[in-house]
């Protein structure tokens, strides 16, 4: 007879894939409801979005933002299902978020497959978001208990700061890359932090709040949430130059291909040293070689746009860590909070 | 010297005049207000949207919905500001739709000025109307006071049904004129009543909601306003085959025109009279001359399409009235009512 043993973490990254897949599976039955709710059509393209078909355990994503919310439930002695409201309703508007933004930004592929607007045509794609964000509001007000109606605020609160941001990243597109006009690196932090941080600071203090926590303590895990969200971004900028395709899947060189101002290339052109002005002439190019490309990724490097990028990451992770001190609570949801802010810095290495 | 008179109104269409320019005039700072979060980007297109810069009164709109919300709060005896974050929040999903919609449907114009998405782009047309979408329950939660969370609650499941009936309509145009896969009468009826009786319904009970009514009065008015949505929905209908053009704004015959699946049109089909079959092979044919789309009118006039839809109408019409009468209040905000609900139908004669 074989011996059953407990199933324990032995490491850091085995935590996190734990309470990722506790998430999920806590998570999915409600998304399910929701995305039935919506009636045949469109639960269908809703079932195809969420990839509920897929035998590929990794086609339904990481579920980091409900990970986050039963965590955060959990740090302040919560069961972990008290933030499941939350954790549905962040997992709801994220993909809303996805769904309108592949279409607004042409992008064909989403999860390994043809977008919602791609496969299911434009209006489908607006429709299908449009219900996933009423819903998530539903779910916080219908299931959310005595404390939904301050999460729903939250949300509600949250999901403006991301189309403020989302906007504001277009608008710099349209802006020159030097001179009076040029997206300064204050600005590009703030649109980041609306974009990517907001929602992120919405899982975490939506989970504590849910969970009966302090209002002191739901705005230190507010802060939480949006230095995760900007340490990734940041990640992100990096990889977006720098990243080995094989690690990250995406192009080498792919945002200096795309002309997006990032923080790395904002930086290195705010440093005014001799390489910002070999590097404007490059961005300004009409047309740039693969040696265009090669050399303008040197240049922001020597002007030191990487390493303030990198020291951006670490910061904001030290912001995470400075939150994780301040709050008591048990060593295991630590460990699983510093793992997967580390999963999303340890990218770059 | 002259004489003031006090502002008395001797009809009611004078009293409905009244209460909507007074809804216009209370919600707009709150729409105003609304639109200025958004950043300077982002709140510019929103004041093209609104027309805050036009001199033309009536480019702003009836304010229908506001002007529900805040009826139905004096009705129960609040002060109309009562139910003023319900007005608001009704008018920017309203909003939010119109914005989504025409970009949907490529609509180019909207009160008489190019669609958001034809001046500004598909993306800011998405993004502006999911901000509004976040801001109502922005306004509801955050000004809402101690039933702004179940005025919420009922917005969210409002918005998903509205969004549904959106998807209805736009499957039905994929579906056969004739046999078992045909649209029924009681399948567009629910359609309707999704995509336009639900948000009408919403204005008046969040109204009587906000003003502190009882379940079963709110209730009662969420009734009264689908009545009045579907009464305007088979209006709308009726206009849409044998409106006068210069009275309605639309082309002559316009939904035979676009091949639209209508109640006048679905009903003459369904009698299966010999009007009907004669109708089936000109709906189905491929191109369609003047005559045909004339004669198509007169043949779903033979088989009583015309009449079905009229005494729909009315029928709705009649909810209305019965729901006003089961409702104690004020005799003047019952003529508003009944106003607005002849306004809406009035339309056709």
């Amino acid at each position: 007879m074989m011996t059953t043993l407990p199933v324990t973490a032995n490491s850091d990254h085995e935590l996190l894939a734990g309470a990722s897949r506790r998430a999920r599976e806590l998570t999915e039955p409600l998304l399910r409801d929701a995305v039935e709710r919506l009636g045949p059509s469109l639960a269908g393209i809703g079932a195809y979005h969420f990839r509920w078909h897929s035998r590929d355990p990794a086609a339904t994503g990481k579920a980091i933002r409900p990970t986050l919310a039963l965590l955060a439930a959990e740090a302040v002695g919560a069961a972990p299902s008290d933030a499941l409201p939350a954790a549905a309703a962040v997992e709801l508007v994220h993909n809303f978020s996805l769904i309108h933004d592949d279409l607004i930004d042409g992008d064909v592929l989403r999860r390994g497959q043809p977008a919602v607007w791609k496969e299911h045509g434009v209006s489908a794609a607006i429709l299908l978001g449009d219900a996933l964000h009423s819903e998530a509001f539903e779910i916080l007000l219908g299931r959310g208990g005595p404390s939904g109606a301050a999460a729903a605020a939250r949300l509600a609160a949250a999901m403006r700061e991301v189309v403020v941001g989302q906007v504001e990243d277009i608008r710099f597109t349209e802006r020159p890359w030097t001179g009076e006009q040029a997206v300064s690196v204050a600005e590009y932090q703030a649109m980041a932090e609306a974009k990517t941080g907001a929602l992120l600071g919405f899982s975490t203090s939506a989970g504590a709040l849910m969970a009966g926590a302090d209002a002191s303590t739901v705005e230190c895990f507010d802060r939480l949430g949006r230095h995760l969200g900007l340490a990734f971004q940041c990640t992100d900028d990096v990889l977006g130059i720098w990243g080995d395709p094989a690690a990250t899947g995406k192009p080498v060189l792919g945002d200096l291909r795309e002309g997006k101002k990032t923080l790395p290339i904002i930086a290195a052109l705010a440093a005014d040293v001799p390489a910002s002005a070999r590097l404007v002439s490059l961005v300004g190019a009409e047309t740039r070689t693969e040696s265009d490309l090669r050399l303008a990724a040197e240049l922001i490097e020597e002007a030191g746009g990487r390493e303030f990028a990198e020291r951006e990451a670490m910061r904001h992770l030290t912001g995470v860590t400075d939150c994780l001190v301040s709050l008591a609570m048990p060593a295991e949801i630590r460990a699983s909070f510093e793992a997967l802010a580390q999963s999303l810095i340890g990218r770059t290495r």
